[in-house]
């Protein structure tokens, strides 16, 4: 276990009063572990100095991959540069590249460059610039006594395109670690105790340089196996055995042997059929649609969805009975019903999934109390229904609702219903 | 400046591998922000015990206030619990309350309860617990040598919960900082270094105690005054004399003076004059949908939307015309146009968008390259079309194109076309 260690700061104000969600680590992390390298802590900071250099001194005392992202634009709030220009003992020089970059930049967007966007032409004379082809801050590279510092703009594209571009050759050039691989088990239908009940044996019999993870994610549970090890092979072939184990122990609540989001999973059940589906959502507003479209190639196989969120499109757009809706009200199995079979004709699709419930805070009536969801799937044949409750504030119940409807679409598709 | 300093540990494997994104510390750090506590740093470590150590050891050198989420599920990675109880000193001892709520909710879902969920009962001896209704594993306050140490689950429904009952109003009663106040302009149409130059003067006139920050997201620049102090009425009053001299220099491109999302603001618009809203998306998916309906409320106005993906639905459902298609092209002007037009008829609204791009990866051609988006506003007597260019992957530019539609039907909405 001689891996690589390696350690993300982030620098910004807005990441502290939590303006601004940090993606850029979780993405950093995942390239970072695909070269073996384990970053093995990611830590925050604001836009001070002090801040921003106690946390150098700090982290480059466990790690010999250091990565900063952000605090590289041109205003005065961004002062990574200057700083770690100092702090490596350089001095800023103009950069020629950079600059006739920063130039054409400008020039395509018609706006007049500034005295200010011209310093972000200058570089520390002691790192090897990350050229940014994206935007308009250069990443730096600096090496200290074996140690690799990186930094690089915390706008993810612009953050990410360096990276692929510039920064990860490299390190996989410099770092070769011992393999880290996973494999996961997607499952549907149980609780994390249950499973891990289930599973208590096997993990027993796993060796030292495997981890077993549980991971609970809105109604599914991702099982996550992590190995180490110089002989990637023998590491993959093991692993394996102990997926399939898994999954055969879990037969009856596995979804797929992959990490990837249920659109995915579905869409890639649907397009394999050469079948095509369609939507009409009511609570969830399209964001069916968007993890749909998600999906590069979607296309193929996604018609549309009809958002029907005032009872007149549910009407008159997919042709719900208005008695359907005096009698039984919006949220019902007879509505959904009806929403699902009117997509499947207006749409012209195979197969269709319609979703209407109250995912509050308000809206609940005693009837039909805030959380309830109706959902309907349907062929061109037949409709199935089911009712569902979430328990938690609106964007999660969205999120929920989302993602069980894909799973109930994917059950019907696959004939588990 | 005498403001408490507090930090956030956030633990799990998950994190450093990028399984998992953190929402759970921006969430926090705006909660404790209300409270006049400084978050100054932000750590994420894995799942073993020298981490979560080291870091605790680390972090309470420098604040008063320790926050830690994660690791105190059912499974074998979970360890925070233990951990907490040894590096304190106490002992674990069942809790009959958790007892009692872990039994109840076992029942409710009519699982079986286990053994490894009987252990969620056990709580350390030397903290107080933080009741967690929302789930089974509870919360835990510990006091050391003057310092607070509060532990949290990681699902974030059940943090905020433990959260907003029983640690914030705590914490409330415990520590009382200086005043943090922030005031926002939101602003759409210029990049942050035009603007940054045409603030540079008040930027120098404002006092230590107040600063600016600048954040560009997807063709906004949000700015960001915060202010610190102990007379808070007198900190309003400057901040937002600094905010209107602000908004006064860039009046012609300030969209609001409040920290809230474009769908928020155009919603309000909406509604605050009693109209109706209804979308005809293609590229978004849905997803314009979905921000309009993250808005509670927003049923009063917003009516839905055709996803319109596949060009049959936009032919048979929103009446574009077949030569429109055959001659133009899915991605014109004429066809958004029709798309509008078509949505105002289709879903009865007084307003409608419509947008239809190539958003990449693949789907370009010679005529119509990767990140042309095609969108149109109408409203019953009139449409308006305009072509956007976003050169990012496929994610940040159907991100641009929802927030860019939005901004371009509240322009329209508000007499700015």
């Amino acid at each position: 276990m001689s891996n690589v260690k390696a350690a993300i700061v982030t620098i910004g104000d807005e990441l502290l009063i939590g303006q601004t969600i940090d993606t850029n680590s979780a993405w950093i992390a995942q390239e970072l572990n695909k070269l073996g390298i384990d970053v093995i802590r990611r830590v925050a900071v604001g836009d001070t100095k002090e801040a921003i250099v106690s946390a150098l001194d700090e982290e480059l005392q466990h790690v010999s991959l250091l990565l900063l992202t952000g605090g590289l634009g041109p205003t005065s709030d961004d002062i990574t540069k200057p700083l770690l220009c100092e702090y490596f003992g350089g001095k800023l020089v103009v950069n020629q590249d950079v600059l006739g970059h920063l130039m054409e930049i400008f020039e395509r967007r018609k706006r007049m460059i500034l005295e200010r966007n011209l310093k972000q032409a200058e570089v520390p004379d002691n790192c090897t610039v990350l050229f940014n082809k994206m935007g308009t801050a250069p990443g730096m590279w600096f090496e200290k006594e074996g140690k690799i510092i990186i930094s690089l703009p915390g706008v993810p594209f612009e953050m990410k395109h360096i990276m692929e571009v510039e920064a990860l050759p490299r390190i996989k050039e410099l770092f070769k670690g011992d393999h880290i691989i996973h494999r996961n088990v997607f499952t549907a239908g149980e609780g994390e105790s249950v499973i891990a009940e289930k599973l208590a044996e096997i993990e027993e019999k796993l060796p030292p340089y495997i981890k077993l993870a549980f991971l609970p994610d809105g109604g599914f549970v991702k099982l996550r196996l992590t190995g180490k090890g110089s002989d990637e092979q023998k590491l993959v072939t093991e692993l394996e055995k102990f997926q399939a184990e898994i999954a055969e122990i879990l037969s009856n609540i596995v979804v797929a042997l992959v990490d990837e989001p249920i659109e995915k999973i579905l869409g890639d059940t649907i397009k394999n059929l050469g079948k095509t589906v369609g939507l009409a959502e009511s609570c969830t507003g399209g964001y069916i649609g968007h993890y749909f479209t998600q999906v590069p190639g979607a296309s193929a196989y996604f018609m549309g969805s009809i958002v029907s969120y005032h009872n007149n499109v549910k009407e008159h757009v997919l042709g719900v009975k208005h008695e359907t809706l005096e009698t039984f009200g919006a949220v019902s199995e007879q509505t959904v019903a009806e929403m699902a079979q009117g997509a499947i004709k207006v749409l012209d699709v195979d197969y269709s999934l319609a979703v209407s419930g109250v995912l509050g805070p308000d809206g609940g009536t005693d009837r039909v109390k805030v959380g309830t969801v109706w959902m309907a799937v349907a062929s061109r044949e037949t409709v199935v229904t089911k009712e569902f409750h979430f328990y938690y504030d609106r964007d999660r119940n969205k999120e929920m609702a989302a993602k069980n409807a894909m799973l109930f679409l994917w059950k019907f598709v696959t004939g588990r219903l």
